[in-house]
């Protein structure tokens, strides 16, 4: 308890530090478990200095979602050159996204599991990032699509629901390779740009696949 | 509070009516705001009925999940004809998700909101149910492959995480398509087969997307 007391240290790079511990903790134990003390402890501060700084348990975890949020939406954006093709785009953009959180287990653990699985307002903080990453794609898929054909023939509805189709699947491959020994980012980035890409690069050259009008389908 | 009092229904008929109050309560309320008198009010029955048959909140929201959890995967199990190729049984599959999910938009709500934001032991009811889903996807995708190739070339790794991607893009959009007023559960399954075959389709081909190879790429 308070085992580092370097005064001279600014408050910033302290937060980061308590922000780094709770992460981690909050990652590794689940929103529940995790305990204040562990947080200050792995952070090197007191407990009452985690508490002045960041106020609860409640607004700790909060900070963590924002920065944790921001660093991965930050990480796809910084991945992707825009002028670049839309599936180099896209690539880029699904690389950039295994990279980081394989990079940043605890942080995603945060993001996908205990942010969603404890209660409204900290749902609210994750979703918010998420909208950002669905717009992102949407405009690569609007983009894409007036790559193919001068006069997009894709809906503005059909572009809405591919991108959350394509945000969904990279959620949960995230998780999935997380949680798999021995996949690596590139091979989840790969494997979801081949069923991604493939798919929509058919569909923008006006060749979807239709559904069977057989009499029992009607 | 206990307007009826039919002492002859039968228990499991009182209990299927407190689920259906209970379901809708938890899906449009949300589990916190969600009050045990509205439940009971709405099932037609007195407060302590609904506590002497389901206990508490925590176990009447379990059994909530664990109701809707079945209702979706017997949905989707037989929705499916296993005589058809596997695009259509993918079709079919689909589809009876969407439509499921539409037509019960409280009970959806439920597994994919719900019992997600509120903490581990709900969080494990849905797992259980999403694996079931997954592993049913991925002996579709194995099923493809086998009928493409007679040695199918996707490695089980390969095919375990287009099954992930397929089920988070499915869950994505069900999320989407119930919150966006116009979308039709064929409309939202036609959009992910498209994706999700069209991909599907030329990867079972041996035609995969190939990441380029450009020095800035390593």
């Amino acid at each position: 308890m308070g085992a580092v007391k370097n005064k001279r240290m600014p408050r910033a790079v302290r937060e980061q530090q308590m922000l780094d511990a709770a992460v981690r903790t909050f990652g590794q134990r689940g929103y529940r478990a995790a305990s204040m003390d562990e947080i200050a402890e792995l952070a090197g501060v007191s407990k009452p200095l985690v508490y002045l700084y960041l106020n609860s348990k409640e607004d700790l975890f909060t900070a963590c979602i924002r920065r944790e949020a921001q660093a991965l939406t930050a990480a796809v954006r910084a991945g992707v050159r825009p002028e670049l093709p839309a599936d180099r785009q896209l690539w880029e953009g699904l690389r950039a996204f295994f990279t980081h959180t394989a990079g940043h287990p605890d942080g995603w653990s945060v993001l996908h599991l205990q942010a969603r699985t404890h209660g409204e307002p900290f749902a609210a903080e994750v979703f918010a990032m998420r909208e950002e990453l669905v717009r992102f794609v949407t405009q690569l898929i609007v983009v894409a699509a007036r790559e193919a054909h001068r006069d997009p023939s894709l809906p503005a509805r059909e572009v809405a629901g591919l991108a959350e189709a394509l945000v969904g699947a990279a959620e949960s491959m995230a998780a999935w390779a997380n949680a798999t020994p021995g996949v690596s980012a590139r091979q989840a980035a790969a494997t979801l740009m081949n069923f991604a890409w493939a798919g929509l690069g058919t569909l923008m050259q006006g060749r979807p696949w239709t559904p069977p009008r057989a009499a029992a389908e009607v």
